[in-house]
């Protein structure tokens, strides 16, 4: 049979990263690619005795059927604590549940867009997202990032120019991958600008809580009185991903639209997982953890600053990161990225190129993207080190 | 600001199930109203076991990303149980771990269906299948259901006449609502045509495992030599709902397209859970699993077709069923069933609607849905004592 497939899927293709994994899945690849969290991150010990409890004193709640909109008592606890911690959520703001951060996009995306609308977004930006705007038929136009975040004249010029556009697209705080965190004043500059053009902002914020320098900025939702602001949070960098469990925080119609899709898309997320990130937060530390987590990732983080020290510099650059996971690594001149990369490869080292994050692979591209939170401190050494052989033959 | 929406969810509206679920959840009513499994059908005691021993051993296993096509053994374990239990899968098949049925629908709607295409369907059908093809704007043709299936003289029809049929939904197995199963002559029919006309098979067979009288029929999808049947099995009725884990097995061209669009929903369905089935599958024993499962069904079902004899024959009739956890109720001329459904309300026993089970929900119809599988013994003999109070009180 010849298959038909629809318009939307015809030029879709597996994610860049995902095709990498599946070296970074060979033991014998040292793997900079991922964006997985640090297994020690995890708070396993208390998962297991939350979990052993959940299934010994009430199992149904755990396997039963639950509500799309996610379960109650973690709907009306985040609810709080993000009202209370960051000042996220007004009256007219409502909160969904999501299998994964992943979900709100799909779930906001497929809400309001039509084909051919446009999406703003930061260039470069997290290829997962960017795909699943392409897979809505969306056009996808990238403003390039100064070293406070998005480059706000051009981003207004976008604003004037470009027909039909529907949403803003920001990671804020330490980008993925470029590790740029948006400045308060661009925030504030943002904010004003989807106001005054009448276009929404979807932030996404996965790694808002793993600050390791300098002091937090406020979120772009916590300026939001107009109702302009789709919030995405999720437990995925901060308790565990293999539990899918994510949320997003936005208008009360907006987030009605995205429900109907996911009674559609799931019915609900796994309530197990819920129920085990409710408790988590309320009846442990939580911010004792989040310090926790602060504290291996600023050890990594000083491990691969060093390193980049020794073997990259100065050939290499990168750009500064004060949080997240990935560091965003500049080639000299005259040598090619992907060529760089696959050079890598050979020396069995994984690291992602930078054109897999851009709107368009074919635009030029000097960049490749490290994660320091999967490996081990040897890999990290000796991948950084294999890195600095790669640079050092080709120059 | 002025919220604009895509088209496609314009006209989308919360499923009338999830609405009816409301009353539902007020324990002062008695729902009829569910699809859930009954809760002492979960292995409970056995998946606490086997997840206090991951989170013993391998808690990272549990914890960290993983792949989208789904966990490895998994996969390994159901193509391998699949192909020998019901010749399900072929060299050219393969299979996606998914986050419950719901998603084979949506991944495969996605990959298939353009704005205005058609997916020919039962009349009545699932709703949350109906509205998820819905959400991609397809056009949704019902074919009537005779008591041994769908009536292939007038699906032939359809695929003579309609433009643009990209599929066939069905559930062949004590189909949700009708709780009618499709005939061997049939099934092998609807292949035929299938293939004849050059359009894909979508088979939903979430039921399959509980029948309670006659003997198993084959699946659609073990007849398929050419590629053209995309088959979706589930471990919600069989082991949880509440982990929301299924899976798709179909032509590797169709599965590739559908992850990619899983890529851009949930990166990969929550992997605590995949560990639970695939362990749960391999280390107890399935099939006496599912002969408890059908034990206990069986008796409920016996007792319902009891009280149903007793309180609402001979006014109201029902479709046969043989399996499954939904009886499928006629009300006799003369009675409007949206006013039934609503003084069944005000006795505080919720039933749904037929209509809600129709490509239109301006058609007429007769008929209302029972479950039997949630209600306690006592809930479901109140709940049927109180129907035939409301059916002879509007006579």
């Amino acid at each position: 049979m010849e298959y038909k497939f629809s318009d939307r899927v015809l030029g879709l293709k597996p994610s860049a990263i995902r095709e990498i994994f599946k070296y970074a899945a060979d033991p014998s690849y040292i793997s900079l690619s991922a964006g997985n969290p640090a297994p020690e991150a995890f708070p396993a010990k208390e998962l297991a005795a939350i979990s052993a409890k959940l299934m010994q004193d009430e199992p149904i709640l755990a396997l039963q059927y639950s509500v799309t909109e996610g379960y109650p008592l973690l709907r009306q606890h985040l609810t709080k604590y993000m009202k209370e911690t960051q000042s996220i959520g007004r009256e007219f703001d409502d909160i969904l549940i999501t299998t994964g951060a992943q979900q709100v996009m799909d779930l906001f995306s497929k809400s309001v867009l039509n084909e051919g609308e446009t999406v703003i977004c930061e260039a470069p930006s997290f290829i997962g997202s960017l795909n699943d705007f392409r897979s809505y038929r969306a056009k996808l136009v990238g403003i390039p990032m100064d070293p406070d975040g998005m480059n706000t004249e051009a981003l207004e010029k976008a604003l004037q120019t470009e027909k039909n556009v529907k949403f803003i697209y920001t990671i804020p705080n330490f980008q993925n991958p470029s590790g740029i965190t948006m400045s308060l004043e661009k925030r504030k500059k943002l904010y004003e600008l989807a106001k005054k053009y009448e276009v929404m902002i979807l932030e996404d914020n996965p790694y808002g809580d793993l600050r390791y320098e300098g002091e937090a900025l406020p979120t772009i939702k916590s300026f939001d009185e107009d109702g302009i602001v789709m919030y995405a949070g999720s437990f995925s960098k901060v308790i565990s991903p293999g539990m899918r469990v994510a949320y997003a925080i936005g208008p009360k119609a907006v987030i009605q639209k995205m429900t109907v899709c996911k009674q559609g898309q799931d019915v609900h997320t796994n309530i197990w997982s819920q129920v085990l990130c409710y408790r988590f937060m309320t009846e442990y530390d939580f911010d004792a953890h989040l310090e926790n987590l602060r504290a291996i990732y600023t050890k990594k983080r000083q491990l691969l600053l060093g390193l980049m020290e020794e073997h990259l510099a100065p050939h290499i650059t990168w750009d500064d990161f004060n949080g997240g996971l990935f560091a965003w690594c500049h080639l000299p001149k005259g040598i090619d990225m992907m060529t760089f990369v696959q050079k890598a490869l050979e020396k069995k080292v994984c690291v992602v190129p930078g054109t897999a994050f851009l709107t368009s692979e074919n635009e030029p591209c000097d960049a490749f993207r490290i994660n320091f939170s999967t490996p081990t401190d040897e890999q990290l050494t000796k991948g950084i080190k294999l890195l600095g052989e790669t640079i050092r033959e080709m120059i």
